[in-house]
Formats: structure tokens, C-alpha cells, sequence
């Protein structure tokens, strides 16, 4: 059975986001996304998703190029084709980050929605879901975290969005409310970096009262110096289950992990596994937020798991705006990796419910996590009409890449994405 | 597709073995593995092979007990039920070292043939070789080292064997020139630890001069003060490739690293995860061997190669008495493992030619390695009437544990098998 690929297609689309604000800007009107579908010479197909910007889209298609003609089992080989593929790649970027992860290695980058979508297939073939492919389930239900964010109530110019605004405590309370009712999370993690630590810190005590018991974090996304981390971390003792890239890179990162009680996560200072030596000889963080869109794929984010369990790390997991064939990843990788334990993170309640690429109900949200699909493969299938659409709106919405800063900085013209900033 | 396992049979086995000389004594007339067919509801079956000594028999045999029902893809729950299947087990030893290798993780090598056995039917079903199923091939061909042995010319009492004797330079250099004639492999290993360290460096140096350009290794299995270690080490910088194990403990081999101008490899010092991390913070060791009958299996072992990578050490095989399915399985793991790029070790040529439990011709030598099998699963198939006669042979040895130790005492009985010895 030799499963060769005879085709790539690489679809970028653009689906609404809410003017969520972190410490590097504002989310624009769209977010931007590419749709991988690999298909094999037997006409099976599958699928993977990535980032959208125009830099990214292109290295996928000239990899893609490259690697028509191999089996979707030699992952081995689409890895080196990727790397090949990319020398003498001078451009910058590429990501869907808006500039705050910079540091990933470009080839895991590349290489990741390919291998998603050989793992699809593989699956397809075999009769068995990808999580299978990974070791099997541990669990069947991959918990989720409550994703806040500090928001506007629509984007300027336009109506009020259904979450409508966030700017203070009393807000944040009102969102996580709303999206714990509909959803069953049962963590809440609160994306900081906006306002002034005091301000973020009294936001995380107003959650911790209204949802007692509930595991919380905050992610100011390296905006506070390590002093100023020191000071949240002391405020937030017994209050969060970790601290998110508080500070910046490793150094800071070790330096705020010293006076810390609770663990250090990151998804900023480690995020490859070339920066594991140092964080790890430094004892930088106690949690990787793991993503297999930038540590090169299913597996890849398994090795990662066991150099978590074998350091004595532990795992959670990173979101960008993402649309349902990452949440079907997402949630293969995490329901057959046993260290994955943390609810992983997901930007899924700020996506319109009718704006995806997959066929409705293949997903389902039972008790605040993401029910494994248990068909073969990723258990998603592409709805093309669905996938034209949000093609179509890519063309037309005008965007090429994140720039949440240039967005704030329309409405905002002094607005500063420097950090630390406190 | 269920592919739920319906049955599980073990069948010990011995072979005749050549008496090898070591650190610790001399191999016995016997070798003994066991032979792992994992059957599937389906009738399928898969194929995987261990350590024969009793006391690993008995813990393999109560895990396959709680094994029975799970799916072939759920190696997460087969790896659960063999860690629960050893609760409470007090029993100790068990594997196929003689004693020299203790602290393996045993969860990792109840695990590791279940493991096997398992990705051969994942192979089977969807007809690719395991080597796909692991990323696919990087190299067709899997290269193997000429491993040396100082020996008798044959077990006290019987006719010489086909090697003869080799007790010096001039016999090792004899032997290695058949070795390599007849399988034509392109690195050469030396176990040592047998002879006073400065017959060894000659007989090192004789077969450098035998065999300029060859890479060469030494493994005296940790017979070595740290002093002695570093002064072989200078005699033969230059001339080997790595030096491996020559001082006890991630300590001592750290210490001789500090001065040892070439790489140095273990089996010893680091067998399990949980030794990583102090070995890495001291720089104990370049090399790993990997050995997938005690790293958990051929998935872990790419864990293995996984951290390898990402510290800057490198990968080679460890190999003790093994069969076919054993060296199906090694050659699929090398071959589909970038970085596991030197040539792996092998016992094979000490065993005789018609003893083997799989089929003949599966297996392949072709200019010093083996030419990966490329059909489903590992590519070897079971003769059962091969494998009748080495467990009959098995039942009439007398044989249920290694021990080189013993055996060598009959002959020498004041033999010390204590390290380091020199």
C-alpha cells in the first residue's frame, strides 16, 4: 500500500474574531487561518490547519512543492523536505502570534499540518482514530480551560458583539460566567498583560470568589519585569494552579521561579526544543504549554511530553484562534498523551458558531471538554462549502497577517506593545 | 476495527551460545529468550521477543494476564496494566545481563515485547512496515558493528567451536577478519574488561592496524577505576570512535569524561529516563546505546533518540543474545531513527546459523547491516517448528537464568566478578 501523496491544497481563510486585547494589541475583525488537505494517490485525503499569514502560506506551498510523491508514512522524509525547502528563506514572521513568539523553530512550523494530515489518513486507512496512532486514549473527554480576555464591546464602528465588554473584574466575572455556563469549563485562565498588574491581580481574586475551587491562571504574556512578577506571584499564592509567562525569556522566567510558590508555565521563553537545555538547567518553568502547530506535530509533542515526565515538568497546552480540524488535533494529542493534564487552552467561544471548515456536530463539547472522536482519523471532514466561504472572506476582509498592534494603534496611536511594560 | 487482543502466548527459548568472556564471567552453552505472539480477535498475529530468565518470564506472563482485551493501538493502557501488574512484586533480577545492568526500569521491560508485538499487527493491518509506522525509513540498509569477544575455543569439555579461540591480539584480529569477511561490517567493537587494561589497548591498537580507517570501540562493562579509564582513554585517542562504559556509575563516567578526548557511550550507567537528567547535568556520557528490550519499546526508545537530539548526544545500539524477532525490530527502529546513526551491535554471528525462531530468509545481511524488511509489520513470520525445538531445547538445558558468573567459576573458582576490577 504505498499511499503517496499526489496533492496538496493549501486554502488560507479568514473567520470573525472579537476585539480580544492582550499586551501586544487587539484581535482584528479576522483572524487568519490555512487549511491543509493532503491527498493521497488512492484519493483518500486529510487535513491539517495552521496559521494564515501570507509569510507562513508561503513556505507551506513551496514544502508542499517538495513533498508531493512521498508516502504519508515517511514523516521522516517530509521533515527533511521541509527543512530543505526553507534554505535561503530569508522572510521574517509567519506565525499567527502578532510578534510575541518569535523563537519557534520555523521547520517544526512548516512541518506540522502535514504531518497532522498524514496522521489523518494514516488513521483513515488503518480504521482508527489518530489518537489511537498516538498510544491509544487515557481519556475520552479532553478538558478545556475557560479562555477570558479583557475585550471591547465590538469592534470600533461596528455592533456590539454577543460577549460584549470586559474592561474590569466585574466584567471578566460576568464573561467567565457566561462561557462556563455555556461550555462546563471547569478552569479559568484570564489573559493579562492589558491593565496595570494591581488591576489584573484584583480580576483574579474576583474570579477566585465568584468561582470557588476553580483552577485559575493568568497570562500577561511576559509584560511584567521579574520584580513585578515576584509581587503577582506572591498576590496569587494558592489562587492559580500556575503563572503564565509572567516575565521575559528563560532568564526571567528562572529568576521569578526562584521566589514563586505556584509552577511557571510558558508557551513564550521555551518554545522549542532547543531552548529545553537551558530552561530546564535553569529550572525557568514548571509547566509547558505545549502546541503542536509550533513543536512540529503529533508526535513531536509527544517527545515533548517525555522530556516533561522525564524532567519532572509538567504539560498544558497553548491556543491560537484556531478552527475545529486544531481542536481535533488538539484534542487527539492530549486525550493519548497521559502527562497532558492540565485543561488545555482554546480560543473556541470567541469563534462564531457557524463560521468553521468542518462538517457540524463531528465535535462535540460535553461537560467543558471536547469529546475524542472516535472515528477514524481526526473524525472531522471538510465541509467545502464552509471552506469557501471562509475563502472567500479571506479574500475579501484584506488581511494577510496577525497585527494585533497596528490595530490597537488605530484607535490608539500611543499605544506601546514594549515589554516588560510594568 | 477492534483489533482487541484475544490471546497471548509466551514460550521461553534457549539457543546455543559460544563461551564469550566478560567482565563478570563467561557466557554459558545456552541462551535464553522468551518469545512474545500477541493474538488478536481477528487471528492476527504480532511478534516481539525478551529476556528468558525466570524471574522476567513470570512478570511477563502476569502482565499478558492483565493485557488480554485491550486494543493493539492502546499501548498507553498495555503500559498501565504491566506498571500495575508489578505492584507488589519483590522478585528482582530478571533479564538477560548477568547482573551487569540493574537498574532498567522494569515496567519498561515487561512493556517493551508487548510493545513490539503490537506495532507488528498495527503493520500488518494497515500493510506497511513497522518501520513507517515510525516515521519511516531514513536508511534501507541498518548497519551492525563486528562485536568482538576474547573466548574459549570452545565450552570446557566440548569440541571447539567454529570461531576457535581468541585469548590475545593476534586471535582477535583473526576472528574479526572471519567476522567481517563473512557479513562485511564497517565498525568493530571489542568487549573488554576481561584482561588487564594494557593488553587490551594492544590488542585495540592490532586490530587499528589490521584495520586502518575502521571505527573502533571498547567496552570493558565498567571493569575500570576512573584513573585506569582516563589513561586507556589517552592510549587510544585516535583510534576509537567512542569508548564505551569504562567506569562504573553516571559519576565515575563523568569524571572520565572531564579528560577523555573521545565520546564516551553507555549501557550501564544510564538504562532508564529517570537517569537522564543527572547524567546530562554532569556530561557523564556522549552516547547513549539505546537498547528497545529495556527502554520501554521501539516508540520510547524514539523518545530516547528524541532527547538525544535535543542535548547534542548521540545514539547507538546496545545488543545482548537475541534472534530474529529482535533484530526485525532493532533494524526497523535504527532505520526509521535519524540520529541512531552509528552502526548498531549485534551478537547475531555468535549464533548458530540454523537456530532461530523465525522464518529463514527474512532477514537479510547485506554489506555489514541488514536490509530492512519491507513487508507488513517487522517481516519475519514464525516457524513453529523452529521455534518447538529451541523451547524443547529450552526445557532440557536446565537453564531459567544468565549467569555468566557461575559458569566461569567451575572452571576458575577464584573468579571475582566485582568492578571495577583494574
Amino acid at each position: 500500500m504505498a499511499l503517496k501523496i499526489k496533492d496538496i491544497i493549501i486554502t488560507p481563510v479568514a473567520f470573525h474574531d472579537m476585539p480580544l486585547l492582550n499586551s501586544v494589541g487587539v484581535h482584528e475583525p479576522f483572524a487568519l487561518r490555512s487549511i491543509i488537505e493532503v491527498v493521497t494517490d488512492g484519493d483518500t485525503y486529510g487535513l491539517g490547519e495552521s496559521y494564515g499569514d501570507s509569510t507562513h502560506l508561503h513556505r507551506l506551498q513551496k514544502a508542499a512543492e517538495q513533498i508531493r510523491g512521498l508516502s504519508v508514512y515517511d514523516t521522516n522524509g517530509i521533515y527533511q523536505r521541509c527543512i530543505e525547502s526553507l534554505v535561503g528563506d530569508t522572510t521574517t514572521g509567519g506565525d499567527g502570534m502578532a510578534g510575541m513568539v518569535t523563537t519557534a523553530s520555523v521547520a517544526d512550523k512548516v512541518f506540522s499540518p502535514f504531518e497532522v494530515a498524514c496522521l489523518d489518513i494514516q488513521g483513515k486507512v488503518a480504521g482508527v482514530p489518530v489518537s489511537d496512532l498516538l498510544g491509544g486514549r487515557v481519556r475520552d473527554n479532553v478538558p478545556y480551560s475557560a479562555y477570558l480576555f479583557y475585550k471591547w464591546k465590538g469592534h470600533p464602528g461596528e455592533p456590539d458583539d454577543e460577549y460584549g465588554e470586559a474592561l474590569d473584574a466585574a466584567g471578566l466575572v460576568k464573561q467567565a460566567r457566561t462561557i462556563v455556563d455555556e461550555y462546563g469549563f471547569k478552569a479559568i485562565k484570564l489573559k493579562g498583560g492589558v491593565y496595570p498588574p494591581a488591576q489584573e491581580v484584583e480580576a483574579v481574586k474576583a474570579l477566585h470568589a465568584a468561582f470557588p475551587g476553580v483552577p485559575l491562571r493568568i497570562d500577561p504574556n511576559a509584560a511584567w519585569t521579574v520584580e513585578t512578577s515576584k509581587w503577582v506571584a506572591k498576590e496569587l499564592e494558592g489562587i492559580i494552579e500556575y503563572l503564565e509567562d509572567p516575565a521575559p525569556e528563560i532568564e526571567g522566567m528562572a529568576a521569578v521561579a526562584r521566589e514563586a510558590k505556584m509552577p511557571l508555565a510558558t508557551n513564550m521563553a521555551v518554545v522549542a526544543f532547543s531552548h529545553l537545555p537551558s530552561s530546564i538547567s535553569q529550572g525557568a518553568v514548571q509547566v509547558i504549554l505545549s502546541d503542536h502547530h509550533f513543536w512540529g506535530g503529533l508526535r513531536k509533542s509527544q517527545a515533548l511530553a517525555a522530556i516533561c515526565a522525564t524532567w519532572g515538568m509538567r504539560l498544558s497546552m497553548h491556543s491560537n484562534s484556531h478552527l475545529g480540524i486544531s481542536l481535533a488535533a488538539m484534542s487527539h494529542l492530549a486525550s493519548a498523551t497521559p502527562n497532558l493534564d492540565y485543561a488545555c487552552d482554546t480560543h473556541w467561544p470567541w469563534k462564531r458558531r457557524d463560521e468553521d471548515v468542518v462538517v457540524d456536530g463531528s465535535l462535540k463539547w460535553v461537560d467543558g471538554g471536547v469529546a475524542v472522536p472516535t472515528t477514524p482519523g481526526l473524525g472531522v471532514e471538510l465541509d467545502r462549502e464552509k471552506l469557501a466561504r471562509l475563502h472567500r472572506q479571506y479574500l475579501d476582509c484584506g488581511l494577510r497577517k496577525r497585527d494585533d498592534t497596528t490595530y490597537m494603534k488605530k484607535f490608539h496611536p500611543d499605544f506601546s506593545a514594549d515589554i516588560p511594560r510594568w
